[in-house]
């Protein structure tokens, strides 16, 4: 590898009028090829004119101003439900929007509402005839003639959004005052098509300059209702993957048309938990999104011929307005991007960038943003502030990731101008660049070693939610901290929903199965678990010979006397609290070794302390004696292992993503697998470090997650000799082997 | 009162063979009316011709030993249910009786298995065809010819008892060795019923000294089955109120006759759960009770007769084989008992005796019992061991009960001659059976003062299992922790079930009701919840006024967006992992008061710490700004209170029994009722004393629950003064106002 491709390219800055001289210093500094404009900037002719690539962000839905406002019925609508209210009497009033934010919500009366809405009487789980409850528009007021006094009412209906939501966010987080708020046009209504398709064509002829078009992102954004009171309750409800904000009497009525049958405005409330991500999604909501999946791709590739036919290429950005675009689809390649960008935080977003179906770009858009304050507030490019670290410490979050699946570029967002007084900071991303450079080098010549099994990770969403659960890393869904750990090690993992097992059984080559989450969740798989088929399948794969990891509660959807489906295999299962008269196996802990408290075992071996994961889950017991328990609270098992026919399982109470449990699961899939006799190939003895053994290149790269140097020895596979390397903090190690 | 009527009378004294001259100096000292066998005890001519009234023990089933064990089909049975089993191929054998105790349970082939048994596939939830399967009753194990590989299945068969269990447990526990092993007959069966009634001829024939009958209890035991492995797993299942011990062909049978319907295997093993007291009962279990309960009544009443024609009282023991004796039933004054005996470690198991229906006797045995050692084996009677403290702590548990409701004897157990080395255990049970019938006397003159409104505790079984929850205390079921802290209150308690309140809605008088329990239990209601008429009477009762006290996971059944029924009313619901995505309420703390962390109310008046409950229950969350939060862990209320439309609720995440929590809870009571005006009347200033006003006798007894002295004000209703009173350690005050 030549040295002078370790120092430019696939790097992009982001500009700044005003500031073109730091702005060509720094592209120069950084080998940026690539330069940007952000939110609140803008680039000059100078920078232009510079001869680097090109980027401008776009957003088409919110680009339509005023047109959007002056046509308040081609704006995006969705379903909201109203707070409930108790019936004092045989008539009840309800006033749909009350605790909703009045600048982004009004009430759509203009479809009919007795059509669309819905009321229900949640006391039975009813609906209420529509005969028996009207509409006052003047007032946007429901009343129900015939409630039952002490029963609690709800009104589903439609709303439209005047203000959408990013810009809102934006807007109401600096202050911006009586600056524009934009709306968000429905992509769906044919005027609306048109309106766009002719300011495409306006924006692509006055943006000469530009070379990518970044769309942020297609049409839809994320669900996010906000409530009338910021202070005490602004995120009404906020997921990542909600199609909520895709609603519209005309989407129902295509999806009617195509499907062969009619959802319903319950479909999408959920009675008040609209279709989050983390919940199992039900099939007709499936649907709905394949539906919403076919129109963002067809309308999408419209406009991105567009782009590209004006010789400029598409980029999407994979966050905000990304619903429907679904990188993880088989059909995703139909879009015909140019790029995918991924905001990072963590490993798994890494993953998730580089999981993306087809052969477009992929692009990580680096934290820290050039911004005076980091998302807490706490200051960044500020007095206070150590940006340097800052970036060491989420490069090293990344490039575990970075290390195992190939990305394409790099960058930044943000006002360049702050980084000028932090030279150290200058120099630290210069080198960032250049270790980004080598690793997609060495991806480049081939992939790097993996372990000799495949890993499934089984939820609900299967592989169309893989590398991720909903959106950034949420405390406390435990899902989170076992994809971040898996998303540098040095293993294949495939995503599976429990209907792919139901369906296929168990994927060739996959040799164990990790589920985890809480119980009804789409991670732990909730009420998929009622088809018999999935712990059918599951459960003949492990007894003969195949691994199994329960984490939390696996497989949890209650039965009388049994709560786990798994539990069986497991060994382990949860009283929830309908089983007290019921005994529980008085078990021996397996002996400790050197750590008080913690069994030794193969999957223990690398502990210095008792991992205490679990705390939400009560009333764990072993089934019996085959079950080994290897941590404890009490009489509670936390940590077991057991074997299962001639299979192999592990039950943890719980997982936090710490250098030492990243081993344990590791060591846990090898157990599981039954390689344990591989485990010493390419892997390091230290914890805080890992590598990644390339073997076209011959190359073994050895990083430092840690914030201190540390020593490590790697084990090669074959008649090669370990290797003993010292890292500095944060640092990596490039060996020819 | 006169003098000599605190010295003598309603104890009972287990008097002792060897120790005549012990035993009739006790029974003078401690004014002995009545002298009892006990187990391993006899009395010998001396005592029985002292001229006190003699108690002998009897328990009718086991009494009919050989004949029993030459009988087996008259034995008792029960449904098991098999431990689950993985099928590997097609064809699949279970041993049934795998991993139950051989001594106590062997296979009923002889009623046909292909009739009563039942095989369940528990992947799918569904019965195995009959065709399916067959038994090898000389191997005892079931094959199913067409398992599904990868299934789990379980068998449900009839399994004869051969060992009673209270004889099992004394015999194994004592070390007895070749001693006879008792078995139980079933009472359903007419040739036991002959045997029976002719054993207790014979038995009334050599008993002429015997006074009370005291029948142990009558026909069926709690249900117990014992684990083949003791140390691993000895109670495979054991519950205080559960029939399962009732089960027979014959019974099935003269049930289906009886009620028009068939009952299954399944619905009394119910997954291997059975029918724990702790689960909400099924309609059909109910009718099951019902029937066992109108059999035990009839053949009850019939030996009963026999021992009252005989010129004795028949008294019952209110523990063993008390099953369908349910002395809290309408019913139950059927039997014509002159008697029921309770043993007593806590105060509610005093309310639990008085409660019963009709007008017999009601007599607690104390605690210690004169064993050398205690429950779990501390020395009692024994160096080391200090009974008389012992008998100090038992007795300010059991006498707030007492202090409440009429109770007419009490009495102790035991080898009387343990207690010879120990003269303060002597003297401190004289002034013990002082106390006790200076209480006996006031209760007579009238009832004590209660305050003006009623509470309902509001469970699925209602008043049938008032005042206990499944037998003695259990930590961690907080209902215990509730009506322990009742059960001394000057409140009138009335147990509803939520039947009862979908039927009737709340009986007049009561001012506030308490749920308490976790999620699915027949504590909180679990599935009994799905009735929306509980939800609605409920909540239009408590909108006009009413009070709600809801602790743990009350009125908990799963709907999409809530998970208590109730969370409106009490202004607090539970995340259980499905509203992820849905924004929680930022409350802000009521401003605390003395006590940090614990907002300034009428019900935290005199806390003097933050009551730490409830840490089983996660996700809870505030609805709305209307609920005032009094305490929280991180972000989530522990301890609240609402407005509740005219009404007012309470919601704790947890309780257990201590003197703070019980003021707290009765304060409670005093504001969600509305009452708070009326607080000072008859209360202690001191909440480790407790007091009750006889209105009748105008005394007012004051008892220090405490093992230091207190000092203590009370205030009297009217222009009375306050009084304050000076108490020793566990002491007690007679005031006359």
């Amino acid at each position: 590898m030549s040295q002078s491709s370790l120092t430019y390219g696939d790097f992009t800055l982001p500009g700044e009028a005003g500031y073109e001289k730091l702005t060509l210093e720094l592209a120069e500094k950084w080998g940026a090829d690539t330069i940007r404009d952000s939110d609140g900037t803008q680039l000059s002719p100078e920078i232009l004119d510079s001869g680097k690539a090109i980027y401008s962000t776009l957003c088409l839905v919110r680009s339509v101003q005023p047109w959007a406002r002056e046509h308040q019925n081609q704006l995006q609508q969705n379903f909201l439900m109203s707070l409930p209210k108790i019936a004092a009497r045989k008539t009840l009033t309800i006033t749909p929007l009350e605790g909703y934010y009045d600048e982004q919500f009004v009430l759509n009366v203009s479809d009919n509402p007795k059509r669309w809405w819905q009321v229900f009487d949640r006391t039975t789980g009813q609906e209420v005839p529509k005969r028996h409850w009207s509409v006052n528009t003047k007032r946007g007021t429901v009343t129900i003639a015939e409630a039952v006094p002490g029963h609690t009412y709800t009104v589903n209906f439609l709303a439209f959004r005047i203000w959408e939501e990013i810009s809102m966010y934006n807007h109401l987080t600096n202050n911006w005052g009586d600056r524009e708020h934009l709306a968000a046009v429905d992509p769906m209504q044919p005027a609306v098509q048109k309106v766009i398709l002719r300011f495409l064509d306006g924006w692509l002829d006055e943006h000469a300059a530009t070379t990518v078009v970044r769309l942020t992102s297609m049409f839809y954004n994320f669900s996010w209702f906000w409530g009338s009171d910021h202070k005490t309750l602004r995120d009404r409800y906020t997921d990542w993957g909600d199609y909520a904000m895709t609603v519209s009497p005309r989407a129902l009525k295509l999806f009617e048309k195509r499907y062969g049958y009619a959802l319903t405005s319950e479909d999408f409330v959920q009675g008040g938990r609209y279709n989050s991500t983390h919940n199992p999604p039900t099939a007709r909501y499936r649907d709905y999104m394949d539906f919403i999946h076919d129109f963002v791709i067809s309308f999408g590739r419209e406009c991105i011929a567009k782009i590209q036919a004006a010789g400029k290429k598409a980029y999407v950005f994979y966050d905000d307005h990304w619903v429907g675009v679904e990188p993880s689809s088989e059909r995703f390649p139909e879009f015909g991007f140019d790029g995918l960008i991924k905001c990072v935080f963590n490993a798994f977003e890494v993953r998730l960038c580089a999981h993306a179906k087809g052969n477009c770009a992929r692009e990580l858009r680096l934290h820290p943003y050039l911004f005076p304050t980091g998302l807490k507030g706490e200051p960044t490019f500020a007095p206070g502030g150590n940006p340097t670290l800052d970036a060491k410490n989420f490069w090293i979050d990344a490039r575990r990731g970075i290390l195992r699946a190939p990305i394409d570029r790099i960058g930044l967002g943000g006002y360049l101008s702050l980084v000028e007084p932090f030279p150290d900071f200058q120099d630290y991303i210069a080198g960032v660049a250049q270790e980004f450079r080598r690793l997609k080098a060495l991806h480049a010549g081939g992939k790097p070693w993996t372990a000799p099994f495949k890993v499934g990770v089984l939820t609900a969403w299967g592989d169309l939610r893989a590398w991720t659960c909903s959106g950034h890393f949420i405390k406390g869904v435990e899902l989170y901290d076992v994809i971040e750990a898996l998303s540098g090690l040095p293993v294949d993992v495939e995503f599976l929903s429990l209907a792919d097992i139901a369906e296929n059984g168990v994927p060739r080559g996959i040799k164990t199965i990790i589920n985890c989450g809480a119980a009804g969740t789409a991670w732990s798989g909730g009420e998929h678990w009622a088809d018999p088929a999935v712990e059918a399948n599951l459960t003949a794969w492990v007894q003969r010979g195949g691994g199994l990891i329960g984490i939390g509660q696996p497989s949890a959807l209650a039965q009388p006397g049994r709560t786990f489906r798994l539990a069986a295999l497991l060994g382990v299962d949860q009283d929830t609290g309908d089983r007290l008269a019921n005994g529980k196996y008085k078990f021996t802990p397996v002996a400790a070794g050197e750590v008080d408290g913690l069994g030794q075992h193969f999957i223990t071996s690398d502990c210095t302390q008792v991992p205490v994961e679990g705390a939400q889950v009560h009333g764990l017991h072993v089934l019996d004696g085959d079950t080994a328990v290897l941590a404890a609270r009490g009489s509670e098992p936390t940590l077991t292992v057991r074997a299962a026919g001639k299979g192999r399982s592990m039950y943890a109470a719980g997982f936090s993503f710490t250098p030492e449990n990243t081993r344990l699961l590791h060591r846990a899939l090898y157990w599981t697998s039954g390689y344990e006799a591989k485990w010493s190939d390419w892997n390091t003895s230290n914890v805080r470090t890992e590598c990644a053994w390339f073997p076209q290149a011959k190359q073994l790269i050895v990083i430092n997650n840690d914030g201190e140097p540390q020593t490590t020895t790697v084990k090669p596979t074959g008649a090669r000799k370990a290797v003993t390397v010292d890292l500095e903090a944060h640092g990596i190690a490039v060996l020819d082997l």
